[in-house]
């Protein structure tokens, strides 16, 4: 490509309602431009990324025997009123009519046409395992759309969706999957993880998410540096900090700890470590309207926090809310700051961390203002809780698998395999005729790539003060050759034009700049642009038989033979690619 | 590809609301599948042929020198607001709230996204010409959706948006796309003609329509087979049949014309021909609430049709409507059916045809059931008339160009080419900096192609009772390899594995049928999906050393050395490539 007949869109500044780094660096970059919140046109540079990570996806999609089809952004409502998600789906589900005022949605998603399309063609179980797959553009209306394509409204995805006629079956199209995102990410040059999460809202079971890591990202991600661990902190299991109770050696004691509502307080107070505090959660429970709630006494300890996923997957807490002060100044006696499990004005469910199930001689709130209870003991002041996994993973908790200690990182999520099982199958009679010959529902997963988000993620991996770092695999351009003084010099044309050809020759993507710009703009471009190799062709260096290569990250530059820079650089692209 | 890792969905029935044969052959084929009334999914076979159409503009648009970007589906309001078109277009423009009741569309074009881009990325005369496209998905809530992919709500289009900093700018702009399109059309191995077209609601001056020939096509496409000149009807110029008004020999006179309404009966009762004969169109133009209408005499020869276009291009007719029956009994005094241009009750405007300006001794209506007036000539009997092309181009009338006489054919629009001037521009205030250092509206042209109709268009021009008949271009597979008892036959399995493999070693996109069928289901299927080149391979034939041929065309199947048959089949394939 000569830049001359393509558009370079650069910025100085970044806008102003741009939060994030990549937000502001594709912008700056030329490569998206905001058309309202959240949507965006993909400038030809920024597309030329979009293309290249799709070209990547679907090359290993088909490589993993998924086949492509396309399906359509309108959907009609019945679908979704068939599989329930018409009334499930919040307002990010883009709903209207039609000029005939029939209900349609813009889709966030694609299971309901895709079920539709699998319970129409497949009919028999020779005709499984099948995995159809596309990359299209998604439309979801987030209450508060920002960073640019990392929470964008409309957006590209790649989904795929696998049918099984068992769950064994499913296992293996779930692991094929699992082995093509890691191939794919491997081949965009990202550093990612691969976590166990947890299924949310689409249903099903068994789930991992692909998270590119970055300090910036969104998700907390607990895994071992020695082992294969990892899960998000939502979905992480924390194991008891605790292995066995010791035995009481304090009594029950009602000290006054003024001002002091809140575990770390209490524990400089008392001079005791935090880790003997005890912290005192309440929820409720509904059961119609006029009758009394349930409430809900749930105790961690002083240093831990609640997770409100693996609380909701409780018995009896699916639909859990925060108790209000009215009902827990009803239920305890005081308002929040006091509170504990010994005494309570009215009677509480408590459940306990399995941590907390552990301690002895532990500090809880009195259900009085300024006073707690020490030397606390199950069994002899309390009657044994029920014990529960209720918290998030620290930093230096044990591993879950049992190989060594845990630490945390950030990550954006990029990536998300599923084990839908037969949620959508059932719910809209997608059946077979099994070996047995009898209709059995199919067995699902869904798997999707952000391939936008993909692009923001990766800056967001890759950068520095002047501006983004592509890996080679989706640079929208992998080599700039830079002539210096092209409208005076012919040694540097001739130069120039030699090795941009020979560079499009040894199939490289090279962008020769004969804007005719000075040497001070075009540097600031391509740094800014995050070309990775760069070529500086000048007439000084010409008559010393000399090419200036600099590599994106490279501090300084270096100085090629004329006549084999070409090469070496469409060596050096062909190495960073193997990688 | 081997078909049982592939997804092949024909069907024995076409459904029900399939009126037209491409769109029958497309479900049958497997290509397309209803999702709502004009919308579709487009299943593994579709979607190949799709992206090879797709490929083939990206080629062709890039060669032209256009930049590919990507603009969003959703457009906000206030864009159209600007452009005037959130009033001018009617409900096909799917609009819509989102969740904080901003308003926005689905967009079935990109004018106003693009000027946007534009005006804010163009600020110099420099920085023309620029041509940028997109390959994206629009809807369009047509109110009567149907033909498949013909008349579709959602559906993809490429769209080119050119700016020039001038009329001569806009003019090699506009050349190049023509040029362009000819050779994607050319490409794509269709029987087309580009046509000069009316302009339509998009405004603007000058536009080519190409259309795809086929009996079933909706437009009439004037031609002269002796020369360049093609127009659809609705814009072909008429000349005038009469070079010179023959001088007046008849009398008038008031004649009975019992139960003849229509030109074809007077002329029969009268023993006259139909060319001596005159229509009486009548039509009205509104002023405001309470103002009496202007009502308008159109005369047409009997033998030719009204051009509503041409029509409303005419002086004081731009919003005409047609008269009531109550208006013409008002003016005329008399109801439709033996109206003419003399002694009408109350004073019309009269216009003729440049056709029925040249006659004499004509036939008109009397104003009088059941009586026309004979003998009538202008200047003598009626004031010189005013003179205007109204009418429709007929077969035999002579050709605009002077080089023949025309023929009319049928087509289906499948592109379209517009110079658009500074109608967006200068109602979105996109100028740049001219020359002269003063701001000026940019001169725009827009570029469109149908992909999705294409494939419908295709179809229609090329199928036979057993299917679909693909041009190398765009099938799902050039060839495809049918082993006839793959599971019984080691020899059969090596060689069709063998003529697999070179095909594809040669490039060729070649699917081997493995799935195990019965010869009439593979012929069946591969017949209806229009696989241009088809090599059965069978016990019998190899042990003479022959594998059978046959083009999708051809009659009879051929006998080729079973050792030859990839090279020849793969030379078949380049060479219809290269016509």
């Amino acid at each position: 490509m000569k830049a001359s007949r393509f558009f370079i869109g650069t910025l100085k500044e970044a806008p102003a309602d741009a939060e994030i780094v990549s937000h502001k660096l594709m912008v700056r970059a030329g490569m998206i431009r905001r058309v309202a919140g959240g949507i965006y046109n993909y400038l030809p540079i920024g597309l030329r990324s979009i293309r290249k990570v799709e070209q990547i996806v679907r090359e290993e999609m088909n490589r993993a025997g998924a086949i492509e089809l396309l399906m359509p952004s309108v959907q009609p409502a019945e679908l979704w009123q068939e599989s329930g998600r018409w009334e499930q789906y919040g307002p990010e589900l883009l709903r209207f009519k039609d000029r005939k005022q029939s209900d349609f949605v813009m889709g966030p998603t694609h299971e309901e046409v895709i079920t539709d399309i699998a319970r129409n063609q497949i009919k028999s179980y020779r005709q499984m395992p099948v995995n159809f797959y596309q990359v299209q553009t998604k439309f979801r209306d987030e209450i508060r759309p920002r960073f640019g394509v990392m929470r964008g409204r409309e957006f590209i995805m790649k989904d795929a969706y696998s049918f099984d006629k068992d769950v064994d079956g499913l296992k293996v199209s779930y692991q094929k999957m699992y082995d093509a995102y890691t191939r794919i990410f491997t081949r965009l040059g990202l550093q990612f993880r691969a976590v166990a999460a947890d299924n949310g809202s689409i249903g099903g079971s068994g789930s991992h998410e692909f998270h590119v890591i970055a300090e910036t990202g969104e998700d907390d991600i607990a895994y071992c540096p020695t082992s294969d661990f990892a899960a998000n902190v939502e979905a992480a299991d924390a194991l008891p900090l605790i292995a066995q109770r010791g035995a009481a050696t304090e009594a029950l004691t009602k000290t006054a700890t003024p001002s002091a509502p809140k575990c770390e307080q209490v524990a400089e107070l008392l001079g005791i470590p935090l880790e003997r505090t005890i912290k005192s959660i309440v929820l409720a429970t509904d059961h119609g309207e006029g009758a009394e709630p349930t409430i809900w006494l749930l105790l961690l300890r002083g240093d831990h926090d609640l997770n409100e996923i693996k609380a909701s997957k409780l018995e009896g807490l699916g639909n859990f809310r925060f108790a209000t002060e009215a009902e827990i100044v009803e239920w305890f006696g005081t308002p929040p700051g006091y509170l504990g499990p010994i005494g309570t004005k009215k009677p509480v469910k408590v459940i306990a961390d399995s941590t907390v199930a552990n301690m002895s001689d532990f500090v809880v709130g009195a259900n009085e203002v300024d006073f707690h209870t020490t030397g606390v003991n199950w069994g002899r002041d309390l009657p044994e809780p029920v014990v529960a996994d209720i918290r998030n993973v620290k930093k230096g908790d044990p591993s879950p698998d049992g190989k060594g200690v845990l630490d945390i990182c950030r990550g954006i999520e990029v990536g998300h395999v599923f084990q839908l099982g037969t949620k959508y199958s059932e719910a809209m009679s997608a059946t077979f005729l099994g070996e047995n010959g009898k209709p059995q529902p199919m067995q699902m997963g869904c798997y999707g790539i952000g391939v936008t988000r993909i692009l923001g993620a990766a800056i967001e991996q890759n950068f520095d003060d002047k501006g983004i770092i592509w890996p080679e695999s989706i640079a929208p351009f992998q080599v700039v050759v830079c002539p210096m003084g092209l409208d005076r010099s012919e040694l540097v044309r001739e130069h120039a034009g030699r090795v941009y050809d020979e560079l499009l020759k040894a199939g490289i993507d090279v962008i020769l700049d004969d804007r005719g710009e000075r040497p001070g703009v075009m540097f600031a471009d391509w740094e800014l642009i995050g070309v990775p190799h760069r070529l500086v062709i000048g007439e000084r260096g010409l008559k010393e038989g000399k090419i200036e290569y600099q590599g994106r990250r490279d501090a300084e530059a270096t100085l090629l033979p004329a006549d084999e820079a070409a090469q070496v650089v469409a060596q050096k692209v062909r190495a960073a690619l193997a990688r």
